[in-house]
């Protein structure tokens, strides 16, 4: 149980070409988001606390209004609550998005 | 704030050879640890839960006396309180650990 197989990660599709692949935790959770060139996550909210980073790729992010383009290795802090979305994904593109309680949906 | 800059990570050499960057959040924190190949991280615990994901490279972890050989994708899952440690650094590499809540000595 520590070190996870690949039976034991959840898989889901949020959006038309967003695929995740979810480990979780107790306290944390970590959700590998494949994201296909056009996709997009749309505008959202959660109170969940959301940190992450790129692995791959590059897509531009917006939060809470501000849009920036990122590339592997850049990392973001969305505190709970804050709206925030990706609104145009490049190439094809690896997030690892880290949410704070984990979301129970996604177990 | 949403979008992290090099002069907001967090930079400590915890180990000999092993250097860590830290991004943290409210509820979560990410440390990206570069193990130089022979170097070590002792067996050791801490209240936190600890999740985390092999980047890049090869290492031996060892968790409540299991130890695995990791690879880039391989992920884990450290409950507070269970003693673990890297014992053989086989290639330059790369973890991501996630520590909930955040450890307030890597901020």
């Amino acid at each position: 149980m520590y070190f996870i197989e690949e039976t034991e990660v959840s898989k889901k599709t949020i959006a038309p070409g967003v695929d995740i692949r979810v480990i979780s935790g107790e306290k944390a959770q970590m959700s590998f988001v494949s994201l296909a060139p056009g996709s997009q996550v749309p505008m959202h909210r959660h109170p969940h606390e959301q940190i992450g980073v790129v692995m791959e790729g590059s897509f531009d992010l917006v939060v809470d209004g501000q849009r920036k383009t990122l590339g592997k290795g850049d990392t973001y802090v969305i505190p709970g609550g804050v709206e925030h979305g990706v609104v145009e994904v490049k190439t094809p593109s690896v997030a690892l998005d880290i949410f704070s309680p984990p979301r129970e949906e996604y177990r």
